[in-house]
């Protein structure tokens, strides 16, 4: 019994630290899109989730730590994205196709957290710069790959692989600059047109119209 | 003789000013490219100017002038850049080779101030904004005039014109986040691999080797 209580205690601690951290999480975001990573203080981040700084440094010790886990949780979703298409099954047309549709799409949708992750990258502390660097070299690598199997599959056509590949990915980068959610494209229509222009840039041999 | 006098010391009091301006510009542009706009503070400037923030107070009223004024200046290059290539008599494919060459190459080699002007926009006050975003749509406007151009001609085929000479731009604007001075790539090898993604982008029907 005694057992049962101090477990669902614990529970109940953990979803006040979770729903604690999430909101923190949230107010950095926003504050961070708003005023850049250095034009806002603990103070500012802390107030706009409804806590003392003291409360705060209970779940994050710093900014810069709120930043890392903003900027983790980021990429980790880009890399979920590519790595969902990295099946050597799959034809690299097919696999182009999903991750341009899945990458431009996320960084509309999620533009103010896309901004954030691409744009802060250099506040990090060296060793979390140096673990965000390592998940976009293998989301690069990925996609690198694609277009290589593309190239000796004969289905795609690119000078260099390389900076194609980067050129894809930082068009896609880029929309979460412009973007606007009252704008007259919807993440999907910006999606599907920039799937077809990828797949012009790689030199495809597919009539893109059927895309 | 008074007048002589006179004119060399206004003369000489303009150089001074100019200079101060300058280093003011600067200043505020290395300080901005680090910390981003709401993370400086005029005293920062001033400071890393060699100026005191009265003095500093004599050319620029606030860090949004000092804003403004990079922000103006540019665009105004990126402007001329896209309008040196709007010439009626030029063909479309040679007009979107020019523009795409130096427009990349400037977000290149210029990229600590292409980051500062594209990415604190919203940091100007709303007139200030209006006459950046009036520059922006001119400049937009021309390239989109380049490719309707090319598609009425029959050497370009772009489904939407509107959002593939936007991505075109996006395309180079992202260069200046990624772009690294002591990188493999030079800018004139990323603009030229560029111009010719951007032929592929809007379907041209020259072969984009022979750029």
């Amino acid at each position: 019994m005694r057992e049962t209580t101090a477990t669902a205690a614990i529970t109940r601690g953990n979803v006040r630290g979770e729903r604690a951290r999430q909101k923190l999480l949230l107010a950095a975001l926003d504050a961070f899109a708003a005023r850049g990573f250095h034009g806002v203080s603990t103070r500012d981040i802390a107030q706009a989730a409804g806590m003392s700084p003291a409360a705060m440094y209970t779940h994050y010790k710093t900014k810069e730590a709120l930043l890392f886990e903003l900027s983790l949780r980021g990429h980790s979703e880009i890399q979920a994205i590519v790595a969902s298409a990295s099946s050597p099954t799959q034809a690299p047309l097919d696999q182009l196709k999903q991750v341009v549709r899945d990458y431009v799409s996320w960084h509309a949708r999620e533009h103010i957290t896309a901004r954030v992750v691409q744009y802060e990258m250099n506040a990090l502390l060296p060793e979390h710069h140096e673990h965000i660097a390592s998940i976009r070299r293998d989301i690069e690598r990925r996609v690198r790959t694609i277009v290589r199997r593309g190239i000796r599959g004969g289905c795609f056509n690119a000078q260099d692989p390389k900076i194609t590949s980067l050129a894809i990915l930082s068009l896609g980068v880029d929309v979460a600059r412009w973007y606007q959610e009252d704008g007259k494209w919807t993440p999907d229509y910006i999606a599907e047109t920039y799937t077809k222009l990828a797949l012009q840039m790689v030199g495809c041999s597919a009539n893109p119209d059927s895309v």
